[in-house]
């Protein structure tokens, strides 16, 4: 169903001509007379994304948040935000607030404009939709598309087990991103919000490209180790699949990557953790390789 | 509720600086460095904003022309439109595209690009969230706080009844938004999506005056009238206080209104309904004034 959609999308979208990337990276970018503009829509449903016992207003953080990642996966700092929100009757005034005080908060931390919202009653559960965008202002919105064969695959933090709190409590990188569009050529960037191997995956798939991730170089959070120990899997396996870690996953040339790696430009931890390769998906653990089947959180994603 | 929501947005909001309108009116507007920038969010809702049994193609274009509309109540063209649909499970793939279908209707017919989206599943009912964007291009975005003592209060089209199929299947009035600011002076506008009475008196709340309505002027639709030997009330008030009409309600200088009805710069009729004064809020019937209870549908919209 996925691919379908996404291609009917793409088709329609294939109209317009101001559009210059729609449907299948994590902004659409359009041709304004200011230069280059993505925008990015996003909803967190009650029960999906998040269960009913949490904090409202780490609800509406987190609907911010999630937004701002993906602005931060095209290289650039989110500018304002628009929020619509349906809400069940058993919320009240104070809820609504507080769902409001999550998003300033959010807002505040990235220096983003609330710029206004739309609030409807619904019979179902709270369901959120943020829609952020922002200028390029004279830097290049970087791709999933632009991934080439010799490339390293960096990430920034750790990964693996945000189940057990940074789904609601990650970092979106903005400030990272932004000072790596500005001092590198990105080639493709894109944030873990399905899962690592499915993320480098879209990338692997939009540059028509091959990736080998290393086992051995794979940043496991502590999380993810906690994590393993509950359910019994390796921890890698949670670093490779569990989605909404909201890192930043990126490709660039290798002797870029060691310079970046050997100075660093700001102090979130930066890994390599392998190449893209003409083809195939991989995993090598001790020097041999594995296919690598992607998993994660399946979904949409515009 | 609604109103100390609004305030609390309006408070946190106004730490932003490139905010040049927040919460409040039809968009919000941001100066970007291309000037102006508007941005609109409204979410529709299964059960409350459309029936479940109503072609899934009319909920997607619904979906879309009301946030067009929210972008002509600025006086402005859209420009560019993001989607996001929480799905139930009955919905198939072949559902999901009738719903993007119906969204590229409105886009091709009002020349939009469709930029992307976000699909997500959903326990709850169908919800389309669309965000529009539109760039001033040299004109004003016009506000709903801009009205003056002694405007001419106008609209266009027919009013009434709009639950017997126009809420589905209404013209946002793009063309005649443009023409209008391309050619006048416009004080202050908006769609009337609540009813001509609520929006009128939104118009008139963010401005700091009053209104006159003459009851005998109020262009009443053929559905406000069928809709009245149903209801068994008047006609009038079905014009008055219904929803979803979505036609333009704006003011500006008396002169300019006579020459405009004089001149009229497109087809759809307008008409002149009434005048801005210094306050109270009236309808006019043969003379005689009455106090007039702003009625319609209650929602929050920013």
């Amino acid at each position: 169903m996925e691919f379908a959609l996404i291609n009917c999308i793409r088709r329609l979208a294939a109209g317009s001509p101001s559009l210059r990337v729609g449907i299948g990276d994590d902004c659409a970018v359009i041709d304004t007379p200011a230069g280059p503009l993505v925008i990015t829509t996003d909803m967190i449903i009650e029960g999906v994304h998040f269960l009913s016992d949490v904090p409202l207003r780490q609800v509406g953080w987190k609907a911010a948040a999630v937004s701002f990642s993906d602005v931060a996966a095209m290289g650039l700092a989110p500018e304002a935000l628009v929020c619509a929100a349906a809400l069940p009757a058993r919320l009240s005034m104070a809820d609504a607030q507080e769902i409001l005080l999550g998003l300033n908060d959010a807002c505040q931390t990235y220096g983003v404009a609330l710029a206004g919202g739309d609030t409807d009653s619904t019979p179902g559960g709270l369901t959120l939709c943020t829609t952020v965008i922002a200028h390029a202002r004279g830097l290049k919105p970087v791709l999933r598309s632009g991934a080439r064969v010799g490339d390293a695959i960096l990430v920034t933090g750790s990964l693996g087990g945000s189940i057990l709190g940074k789904h609601l409590a990650f970092t979106p990188r903005v400030r990272e991103a932004v000072a790596l569009n500005s001092s590198f050529e990105l080639h493709a960037t894109i944030d873990i919000s399905d899962g690592l191997s499915a993320d480098l995956n879209h990338i692997v798939e939009e540059s028509k490209v091959g990736a080998v991730i290393d086992a051995g170089a794979v940043p496991i959070s502590d999380a993810a180790r906690q994590l393993a120990v509950q359910s019994g899997k390796p921890a890698l396996q949670h670093a490779l699949s569990d989605g909404e870690d909201f890192e930043l996953l990126f490709t660039m040339d290798c002797a870029d990557a060691r310079r970046l790696i050997g100075n660093p430009i700001f102090d979130t931890p930066v890994t390599i953790i392998g190449e893209i390769v003409e083809s195939g998906f991989f995993l090598r653990t001790d020097g041999k390789l594995e296919p690598l089947k992607p998993q994660g959180y399946e979904h949409l994603r515009g």
